[in-house]
């Protein structure tokens, strides 16, 4: 069973990191990071760097396909390499997934029209914009499309999958072998827009406008 | 304010990645993986390879040490550049910190002598044997040094520590940007020694036995 998780230029490395921790603990998987070419990759803050063991010409025929989000998901959204793999690997695949605003990139490919799906809150809009029906959940299973919330969801959308794969008791191992109890500082209100304080959640807002005008 | 996040061949890529998606939005922070040599530094998966953009030599004085753990741990334990490192940094930084059983190493170098502290569940008694008190919570604080318990407990452990830098507003931006709600799909028991189903738990302990003998 072969699983790529796709990355680009300013992903965001959690985004891949997640999924990657859970999904490579499958009995018989093989993980790939593939990239438009082979080589490291920079993550958005340019401090971290991720080897693409492929291009995305050597992994014709993955039978899980994970697409990571991030900053730098904007430029592989016009028509070119990535979103003509995306369509041709998803001919195949038993499992086609994204985290963040990798689902974006799936919807921008064409494979999620009329679909439901999520991302990152601050980019849910986006969703509906290229066809999908666009849900605030932590992940969402649509036949085989699994598509996470933003960032961090992609730990708890692996372990769905994990589930589907290999069955409870696998995911069951899986989550305690990475001993994921998580418990944030603060409760896990603050990590959701709608139970975070509002001038966090509208502060937040504010960057993303500015970043995009 | 410089962080570094030191790592080693067969480390466990989330306990590097998860405080790196904190820490790294920390403002003012720059964030430097750190290895014996630069260079792609492969996980313990063998897909998965993370540069090392600095030698040890070349960070001399970061605020903030996070230290991930990982099955490749085992071989930096001995007296070396790993432990000599280590006790050079922690003679100036601001945090010492760790993830998993990154923590066996900071006790290997001297540093958790009499201190409280915590690692992954499977490898809790090795921290008694190295001076340290072994504590089962998902992080610990003891003065200067923070220590998560496995893998994922990296997360949580950066929030707190995003907490004491910056400030809890700063720490809840992080949490919200990161969409840290977690919802693992079978709940959170599963995920920790105590609550788990006792056959998994069972099963986790004697794949270890099996690997260390």
């Amino acid at each position: 069973m072969q699983i790529a998780i796709l990355v680009f230029d300013r992903f965001t490395a959690l985004d891949a990191v997640g999924p990657y921790e859970v999904l490579s603990r499958l009995p018989g998987a093989e993980v790939v990071f593939t990239a438009e070419s082979r080589g490291p990759v920079r993550a958005e803050t340019g401090s971290l760097a991720l080897v693409a063991d492929a291009a995305l010409d050597e992994v014709p025929r993955p039978d899980v396909v994970v697409v990571a989000g991030g900053p730098g998901q904007g430029a592989c959204m016009a028509p070119g390499p990535v979103l003509s793999w995306l369509r041709a690997v998803d001919a195949t695949s038993a499992h086609t997934t994204s985290v963040c605003t990798g689902s974006l990139l799936l919807a921008a490919a064409g494979l999620l029209v009329g679909r439901r799906a999520t991302t990152h809150w601050l980019a849910i809009d986006q969703l509906a914009d290229l066809g999908a029906i666009p849900v605030h959940e932590r992940f969402v299973a649509d036949g085989k499309y699994l598509t996470a919330a933003g960032v961090s969801a992609g730990m708890d959308m692996a372990l769905s999958l994990a589930d589907r794969i290999a069955g409870e008791q696998v995911a069951r191992t899986i989550q305690l072998g990475l001993e994921y109890a998580p418990q944030p500082p603060h409760g896990v209100a603050p990590g959701c827009a709608a139970t975070a304080a509002p001038a966090i959640v509208e502060g937040l807002r504010a960057r993303r406008r500015q970043i995009l005008t």
